[in-house]
């Protein structure tokens, strides 16, 4: 069987099994929808920090996870093995891409150059698994939060020194990056942010952060590395406020430094609810302001106020999200979509690695196989076109041509009564909209 | 005693009077701070629509507030003796400055004609009390949410007429705030939001209130109005979600339309929490991108969800907002400290529209003498100074003026030890902080 | 076709018409399930207030709805005529049942006297079409909180005269349920809670109101009424906190004041949300502690804070609850599902009525059908059987029969190694139940 | 200096020394408040987990605590040279309690039998120290959620093996609380509650639990131990619904269990404001419910949504908690103010731990200044006696006698008219209350 105690994972079908069956009941690599295959549109990764190396900690409790190669002691010896358990996974899986920072896949030394050198060595391995198997890189990054010198933030920290240190991480990180292919580079400002305004300059951390993506965007282009680069925001945690709030907030600092040409977005669902919004609303929002870049797919509970990062299995959520990506024809230039997901601390089972991903892939070709029935319809499109066809021509018309004033406004309207106002309106049977993808959710379902 | 049955409030100090007097504990209008009096750092503002046309209503019941006016029956009587009222009030209190939408002063005919010709009986009498009074108009705006023809928003309505009847009552709004001298006109999105995303386009919504603003400020210079524009932010309610969420959002979106020119913000201390920040942040935030442009001061409860429009009382609000106001030199080149405010359903005697703007604006003046005090110190100056000094010369210098490179910052942190990394950052002692302000809040106030 | 410009609504399956056709695609009222027709475990209810009386304001915008019978103007008109109109759309729907406040139905006079005998008027004609029709009264209520009187409360107000006036207005109430047969009598306390624990006495308050429920229930045995007396829990909206929190703190109230043998809880979803429940939590709460009464079925957003009451499309919800149910035998002794659900404001139009209670009621008969299935395979019941089997026998049935003490459970511990430990626990694949809870929906529904 | 190099903490009043200035500003121990000195009102306490044992790690990165004897690498070396730290450190601080969980104070070992073994040995070290110092345990618990065997639970796990373990150690950790002299006993469930409610007989876990508790009171009994026993309530994290929620849940738990002679509850802010609760609330129901049992105090953030632990330094909860103290005559029987409360990752210096303890008792001791005085004027006793003084004689007086029906109040409401009924009310002036709490702040603590 190699290193999993599994079998490779096949597509069962619907009906295929039990539920405790390891199989794909939606997922169908090969098969066509709306004119892609089913992996083109969905380009699954496999994030290497919650897979390989969550222990299942939380604040109040140490790890729970059962891993084979927790056999390995010595540090390096288990990042090395994990290459192979890394692949075997991602292969027995059918997903062909990963991501990970570089803090994941090799352990530190007391200096960078130490550390350097432990990268590279496991980098070594990585390339040699990628040429083998075809796996891909979706993207790689630097942890600049979880070692104590961060504690204050990486590019955003109070002490040069330690911006110094970022980065030269970082300058290695996009090296690897540009050795391994990597489609995209994605930033996520786990500390970027303040715990108290009081003692923080904001913009002037903003403008060290400007600059810190400035230099590793020339960098990149120095060494010939054609990643797309990403920015992930979240709301907060670790910090009381993360500077990259969400993606809107990250727009106004995009166009704020002049960066909106070099940035896309990396959305992640439990982020956006977070944040207040659903995952729907920051991938449209991304989606129409064209910065639309890859997805963190996952999960929380919008009752809950803290990162869950649970697999997705909630299929409105997977259906508004792939009707974006149909609308948009992808998930940006490069994008993908990347489990930022655990299992969770009851679910430490080796084998749950595979149930768990198992989950989130079958949800989201779920949410491919709905979106794309409602899309084939024009359902979506039909109840919008309908809603805003005053705008098509006359008055609405020429307003969306520029041509209007409030002078030509108010002659138009100036004696139109209440009656007549009102009349011009319809109830939206926002009621019916919801239902009807409730149908969706049945119709194209009952058919995989 | 006039039509209200209170006298003119006067200052009477922290000691003066019981808990019941109606009399300024702390604000001394001319008292000079910080090189200003208090009021022209204040710029206190009377909003017409809490202050006398709620009638305290909830969602769960009927109205509870006892006005002395509520003897006229005819619209547009009551209407024109509200005038009557409000310069009372404005001048036993002491305030200076006033705020209205369109639909506040003036009940609304069948037709926009109609409407506009209340309205200029109503402005009629609004101007010869500013003459008589010296009281000017701070800002105002027009309602395009209350009236059920806007239930889909004004400017992001997909209706065609609707729009158009929008764009008309825009401009008499304008023209309005021309004849009055308004120093700001304020844009509040009321229902420029979405219930739905399904039957929602996003973006051409927004390309339509672009326009909108587009076609406005035309027409202020067209017409000579050089009130400052702003926008409110606000991240929900009545909608689900709001287009002007918070003042990030707003930004982003003023840069993606060439707008960020003409616009500032007004920043609401209920929206700031609504939105999942502080109130020191959203004006922090618009502070430091150069978007402050005025203030409604009030305050809502961070564990309910909606909109309770309070008097401010809470001294660590009043404290970090006047902080960053002196850090300022103003509330923007034309602002002023609205009270978005309104008595409880509970505060529904004529004599609580006194109580509590006293409690506002004691409240604020506190939190002006407080962070006057902080600022004469430099006590935040300091603290920020000190955890940001290696950013003052070397390398941390050299980063800032933009001399770095990726490689550079590499050699300089290569060999440094986790040692000497950890041994360049300092405990940011917050606790102490936090504590220290308690102490100016004491020793601020007890001179007072 | 009557007074509503629609007919009868019928069973036309999940395939149905197109999205706008008016018809039932899961709600087919006599088609046996688990047992039981449809329309005997979901006891649907239509709500007088939201459907009749509810103008669709919010507290920014002043109504929007369209309804014929506002063409009469008397009040008392209006009143008697909505009667007919209540009738003939609780027909067309094909509901068994209603439920509503003693001001839904009438004005109020000057005094109580007065507002009585205008109820006596409405009641002898509801009471008639009651008798024509077959319609029953799941529950009626008396509202405490939309007169101004009320602003501090009813059974909670610190003013006695008001607190005396509730309880007559409850005396009629209490007569009106007993005329018309009602199953349950409910108490939402609107405004039985406070703005400040500054100046309230909570226990004096709570005495007052076990006081208040005490004569209630005294005085329906006086008259022979025998309905279920249930309280209705919200945690906030419109006090700050009201003292029905949710369902445990509500029956720690009732055990506290002996009133546990006496009344039950009608639980509502939106209310759930707010007081950082899910519905299922809350209905699970009560079954298994004996409180299930009856459910008020509609849904809020978990990102929203305040009460949306929204009709029911969440398949997720309806099956937890219906899951519930049918682990009940059924909603409570007397209970029902009322929708406490409004259309949204821009679902304006009459007809939007009968489009949202369709939905409602299709949303609830699916999770029916969904749970259905799940009980008929006990997949639910053998998830949790395994998972808790070593309390069924050994030292685990002996800790359940009360025969371990801390000692022998030590002796029985004390020398297991953590290997030991670990070994006898296993990974819940939560994911994998989440999973099978879609395939369930799927399943299930593919059949309707 | 001793172990910690800081000098004991000394008293230096409002105006001595500088920010930075170890000392107290407020706290005062032999400072006669309100009849008692201030150390008898507040009976600080240590926690031994967040003090001690706290590595400052969050869940996005390694620990950043800098601790003098780290230097000591073999886990029971490290424990019991804790003990000299802590007692150093308490004697320094002038706090005469403290709190531990059993795994706070010693490594556990491969069996209870072992673990057991390195508790007595601390627990010697411990006693002796006590002894030295005159130190008090204010109370001990057991941690039944660290240890990965927990995952799902102490007393409500699925697996009776882990249940027989969790009592097992119960058992130990009462004789230690025994023979330390405990005052309290207290049970937080960290675990005790459910990820999903779809894998979980709740009803069956709660009925364990009570179970584990009837044992755990039955052995004190047994051993003569006569601490009060206490449960924590808190409403989620780590687990998605814990089911000690808040205060009134608990109690309802305690009366469907018959345990509610035996428990009282131990009050946490955070915990109240997850919960979506002020900690003012929780304190006030268990006070007047008869359920103040002790408090766990610190501060969180209400935007925040996780258990932050930080330092109480807000004046407004520290007034508003101590006013429910002096109203109660004393923090329950045996109750007093543990800090359950950790410096922050950025407070990482050991002198943190003085400084923010330092915070954290000025803030309670000022607390007490100000509600002694604000009881002292009788203030807000005045403001409740003037509001339900309706309640004090006819009619109120009646219904408070229970000499009432709904007919004899029908008669004395049935022909009052709104204008009679509405007279009968006032104004509640709220916002004044709030505005003389801040005058109140500044008058109590300018003396200090
Ligand atoms: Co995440
Ligand atoms: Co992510
Ligand atoms: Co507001
Ligand atoms: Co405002
Ligand atoms: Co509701
Ligand atoms: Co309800
Ligand atoms: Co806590
Ligand atoms: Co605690």
């Amino acid at each position: 069987m190699g290193l999993w105690s599994v079998d490779k994972i096949e597509y069962i079908g619907r009906k295929g099994g039990t539920p405790e069956t390891l199989g794909f009941r939606y997922y169908d690599a090969d098969k066509v929808v709306a004119g892609k295959k089913m992996k083109d549109w969905l380009r699954f990764g496999v994030a290497w920090w919650h897979t390989f190396n969550q222990e299942l900690v939380d604040p109040f409790g140490t790890g729970t996870a059962q891993r084979p190669y927790y056999k390995y002691t010595d540090p390096m010896d288990q990042a090395l093995a994990k290459v192979d358990y890394a692949f075997e996974l991602f292969t027995k899986l059918g997903v062909e891409y990963f991501c990970f920072h570089d803090r994941d896949i090799a352990p530190e030394g007391d200096t960078l150059r130490e550390t350097n050198a432990n990268l590279d060595k496991v980098v070594d391995k990585i390339e040699e698994n990628m040429k083998a198997t075809g796996i891909k890189l979706l993207w790689n990054t630097c942890s600049l939060f979880t070692n104590p010198r961060y504690f204050a933030g990486g590019a955003t920290t109070p002490y040069a020194d330690i911006y110094a240190y970022a980065g030269g991480q970082l300058k290695k990180s996009l090296e690897i990056g540009k050795r391994l292919g990597a489609e995209n580079y994605v930033f996520w400002g786990g500390r970027e942010g303040y715990e108290s305004l009081w003692n923080t300059q904001m913009k002037r951390e903003q403008d060290h952060i400007a600059e810190f993506y400035r230099m590793g965007h020339e960098y990149a282009k120095e060494i010939g590395m054609d990643a797309q680069f990403l920015i992930e925001p979240k709301p907060k945690e670790p910090t009381l406020h993360q500077y990259d709030f969400d993606a809107a907030t990250t727009v106004a600092f995009l166009k704020t430094y002049g960066l909106d040409d070099i940035f896309k977005l990396n959305l992640e669902g439990n982020h956006a609810n977070l944040a207040g919004h659903t995952y729907q609303h920051e991938v449209r929002y991304a989606r129409e302001t064209g910065f639309l870049g890859s997805l963190d797919a996952n999960q929380g509970d919008k009752l809950i106020g803290w990162d869950m990062d649970e697999f997705p299995s909630d299929l409105y959520d997977a259906v508004s999200v792939m009707w974006e990506v149909l609308a948009a024809g992808g998930i940006g230039p490069h994008g993908g979509l990347n489990f930022d997901s655990k299992p969770r601390r009851s679910s430490f089972e080796a084998e749950d690695l595979f149930r768990s991903h198992i989950v989130g892939m079958d949800t989201f070709a779920a949410g491919l196989l709905v979106a794309a029935k409602m899309h084939e319809d024009g359902y979506i499109e039909n109840v919008q076109a309908k809603r805003y066809e005053s705008f098509d021509s006359g008055i609405g018309k020429s307003i969306e041509e520029g041509k209007e004033s409030l002078a030509s406004l108010e002659s138009y309207a100036l004696d139109k009564t209440q009656a007549e106002l009102i009349a011009a309106e319809r109830s939206d049977q926002l009621e019916v909209v919801k239902a009807s993808i409730n149908n969706y959710i049945v119709d194209a379902l009952a058919e995989a």
